[in-house]
């Protein structure tokens, strides 16, 4: 656990990162909301200051002032049991409160609580809360980058976020596999620092003999399964992933376009040529799974992944598995609006394992149990197989 | 029809009135698109725009420069004849390009169309269309106030728009009915003076003898039909105003709200108690079907509305009709893209008439044709009675 | 007003009728229900009975026993303000009460009629509703037709219904155009004889000069249209229209099917091929008002077609019209249940004039006020030009 | 492994069995298709005969003469890499071929598999595909039995199946709590008897201490839950589940009434008093997780389920378990349509153990690993608590 001091610097370096990300968009582009799965990025920037405000300043710092009263429940979430809520289709409809508005309620609240932590002694209940608050926020910070590269790459002026901006680092070595022997393995979370509620409870499971590649699927690799006809071979596909495939008329990874009969891809820094060495990313779930049987492969468990997570390379895509998300054995979700948090999303959803190009720094770690459903591909996702 | 240097005048008034009304908003209040039959406000300033560069300058203005060549076509609206355009409900997806740029891009045309004004003797034919372009941005600058109520009156903070915007003149007299004998009339429009395409070909008409109030059904009035169950008798309504009623859950006009027991009103100048002598608003056809149902009366029709206007006082609503929006005899829409203007909207909409509060100056005259869906309800509507 | 006898005739023959149209159906074509606009046959075999039973029987006969007093509530119709009804698109999920229960109420309540017309000298009041019970059930005939042809023509084994009957009479004559006069004329229904309150109030309109064909548009002219093109040029499309088009990927009229490159039309008797010198049939609104765009022409309006029908030939296609389903002036709805009848449908709605091959007997007459929603294609519709 | 003469008998049995539980319908009830998940009896009876004939007598059996070309095609159903397969949503639209109609291919199909098994030995291969055949046609036997409640029990008449069929079986005996240690176990099929692919592989598991109840959940424990607002407080439900709580007003469990104050449950029998004893049944996964949330109690995993299973009755409900269906290790789907079975729908589906009151004989096993949708409930599933 962090010492009240180190919380405040984890604090301050948090709101930094946040308002760091924003500072290339034009005002316009925090506002939109093209479907339900994006948010605003004014409302990620307003959520996670009222995060702050509701969970640490109401309930730990004597006379605290709201900020407004009237304004901010704008910025709840999912936490159905705070209060009124938005529904969150509606959140690209507000063009109040604005940007600026926004800012200074960042500002302020900032400033209470770094105010708060710099003059108190802060029990370990609220420090955990702060801890909470912050990894809340850099899981904001991912969904950010998700967000406007959605915002700004279904615009068909296709803009530029930031040239400098890196998304395809290649894994520049041959590919070999892993073998795990079949045994009893531990997972699950165990040093002091932190991690969400439903990493913990290291408990012992069974693994099977398996070998896992040490390398992700790379661009070109996918190709292949595109130009191979993949996307028309029924039998490759989940009977739900064929309905999306043809409802949606997919035939490539998300981001994908062909411009003078070349492949491209849009990037935070436009679009650019497709690099068939980088790991394929934007894809769902039902496509690295098809793909692994076009393979005669298979996607590895989460369990699976965590054992033999140290003798390979990972971190610039989330990597699909095969295991639906649910409840470690003697899981049990916090009291009240925070334990709104991980439990209640325990239900078809795939989980992913590592972390991406866009993970904040100090977010990843090897426990880390992400979480998205099987279609979709608005995130830095890609995969590795197993044989 | 106007001379050049009238034209003119009318061009520059007209440019800045739009953005007299814009400058209330905040950036962010440009971009959004809370519902289908809302566009951003953005988004009609840059169309109006680009209505007069696609339709004036790339045809009569020689060499004339491109402000932007690829991105004008997002402005682009109904005209499907004129290249690619944008879907309609994806207007509200846009953040760029921004509104600095569609300001700059505003004053580049409005600086090359007076250029070319004061430089060239321009044909009748360009004096036409000149003139419709002024005449369409005036139409845009009464969807602006519509949609700039509909975006601001539709958030949860309830902003205002501008305090000095009166929205509900009193019509301070006492109810007469005005009674209209039996016989041959002509509507439609005569004058020199500008109207749309669907007002021409005066012709005669058989009217039988009606009255029709020379006032406005109030608020006060209408509340009587909400108190008096109105909304929950089947047999005032049509089949698809019942199904439209009980889905939507409507229960009165639009932008009623109670307040701690008492009825208010979201107007552009904020929440306000309901002014009772105030002409009723925002209400739809159905509603005003509805009413006139349970008063023993109905609706005129556009042409014993148009006979009869010269005896009362209209301008405050836009006023339903009985009338389902047809083509006059002998209507020949205009050729091309300006062919579009209104022949394709002729099926399943009524004709209002009169005008209204968020009328441009210039833009009324009591053979207009407006029109709308029956359900529809963000504009300034209202109705009167006949019997 | 027919003489209780002769109601006793027409009564007897009405419900022969209805059964006669049912002999060709399997138990299973009796039940489902395709889309929302097409009932189940059973539920128009039940509903025409109810209304007898709910709007005579109940009324004028002393002591009459109701069949069941459980069941037959799922027989009522658009009649909302009699008791519960059974949600209109939910009528294909109804097994029970079974085809044999229907036809045994059918025996009953066609018997109790019977006796009561016999034994009873009844009031004008319940000669009135009898006669309006007949012509209820009339209508349901022709929608009979509509609906099994649906029914049995989008079943991937396109069943034939009868090989007897006759869809497609030619029209062997060349076109001529019939020149009506400018000048005051008066139409609606004048005589004695049975009609719809839609059609009362004889009174005068004013029409212009106008020329309309004697002959309906055939196969061989519309399919000029199909391959000039025609689906694909927005600007003889409604803005409506051509989204319909789009999003159904309309091509062709209704139950056309190429087969071995050759067109053929789905009909009552089968799959047959196309008949190049019938009139067109099962094509929308928007597809005759795309056609006469096409021709430079238009469609008549109901009032143009009332006046010239004795110069031509109708009745073998119902004929779309300009007109939008309006009261007449001084139209006033019957009271309570009945009055739902046909003002209701009011909105949203294009009048068609004459009648077509699936008319029932008796229940065609010139002043007839047929209305559908513009897109709706599985009647017998058609059209003839004005220019 | 069956011989060819227990074969013969099993195919006997099993496809009089379909025709029995149909015997107590009427014509109309085979044909309506009132939701997606439920398909019409004509339906399964169809397709279990087309899987007979195109995956053994079309291979089979030589100079097989097909019944009849031109029809089967519409029984073919998920097998979508056989040809072309009638959209599932369409299946209530048929009427055609008719009900007669398919009980003579039953016949026809039934008389050439007999005429089959006594005058050829088939190969092992073929007779591996008759066994999977019959466990086929014994899965859609319990389909029928739901759907058929579905059908009657949603018409409005509620009328009743067969008064003989039992429900409801109390499990009369104390609560008691079956203690399972933490340690190695394995599960999956072992036995040479008939299972289905997603059985296969005896492998090892890790499981931790737990304590799974020996008796299901009850109808009179089940309403406490509801009493005491569970179906209001968002706390005990997944985010999905409230969503569709909420969207759908679920208040009780499926075919629960309120009767004059008391609740009944409509069953195949007819609309009868809730029995407080019996195990309570169509809720979905959702209700029960939410009900485990209130109990401070969790539902079992399949792993625990199938270890612990042995010392409680099961049989009378599918029980819901925490587990998503997943794919077991080393698990290989078979090659080809038959491979289509059960892996393509492994994900977003929850396992369900044991058997109910519906399954067919020789029909259920403790390793058989059946699955839904979580938010079904149209079979007859149920719970037991693990704590």
């Amino acid at each position: 656990m962090l010492s009240q001091s180190e919380l405040l610097h984890l604090f301050k370096e948090t709101r930094k990162d946040s308002e760091n990300i924003c500072s290339f968009l034009e005002t316009e582009d925090y506002v939109v909301q093209p479907i339900v799965d994006v948010s605003p990025p004014k409302w990620h920037l307003g959520h996670t200051t009222w995060f702050f405000e509701e969970f640490v300043l109401k309930k730990y710092a004597e006379d605290h002032t709201l900020f407004d009263e009237n304004t901010a429940f704008v910025f709840n979430s999912y936490y159905e049991s705070v209060g009124e809520k938005v529904v969150r289709t509606d959140r690209g409809n507000l063009s109040r409160p604005t940007v600026a508005w926004i800012y200074k309620y960042r500002e302020y609240v900032t400033t209470e609580i770094i105010r708060l932590l710099k003059n108190n002694t802060l029990s370990n209940e609220a420090l955990d809360v702060m801890e909470i608050g912050c990894h809340h926020e850099k899981q904001h910070q991912e969904l950010l980058y998700a967000d406007i590269k959605y915002i700004l790459g279904n615009n068909p002026l296709m803009p530029e976020y930031n040239q400098q901006f890196e998304e395809n680092p290649v894994q520049d070595f041959e590919r070999e596999w892993v073998d795990v022997t079949e045994g009893i393995y531990e997972i699950g979370h165990t040093s002091e620092d932190f991690c969400y509620d439903n990493e913990l409870g290291v408990h012992k499971i069974y693994l099977h003999d398996f070998s896992i590649s040490n390398k992700l699927v790379t661009n070109s690799e996918y190709m292949e399964f595109v130009e191979a006809g993949g996307y028309d071979d029924v039998l490759l596909w989940h009977a739900e992933a064929w309905d999306w495939v043809n409802t949606n008329e997919i035939k490539t990874p998300f981001y994908w376009h062909k411009v003078e009969n070349k492949w491209h891809q849009y990037t935070l820094g436009g679009l650019k040529p497709l690099n068939p060495d980088a790991p394929v990313t934007h894809i769902s779930y039902y496509e690295a799974f098809a793909y692994a049987q076009w393979k005669g492969m298979r996607l590895p468990t989460e369990q699976e992944w965590e054992i033999a997570q140290k003798h390979f390379d990972w971190g610039s895509r989330w990597e699909w598995t095969e295991s639906a998300y649910s409840p470690y054995p003697n899981y049990q979700k916090a009291d009240g609006a925070l334990g709104e948090y991980n439990g209640k999303f325990m239900v078809n959803q795939k989980v992913l394992r590592g972390a991406s190009v866009a993970t904040s720094s100090k977010h990843s770690r090897y426990t880390y149990r992400n979480f998205f459903h099987p279609q979709l591909r608005w995130q830095f996702t890609g995969f590795r197989l197993v044989k």
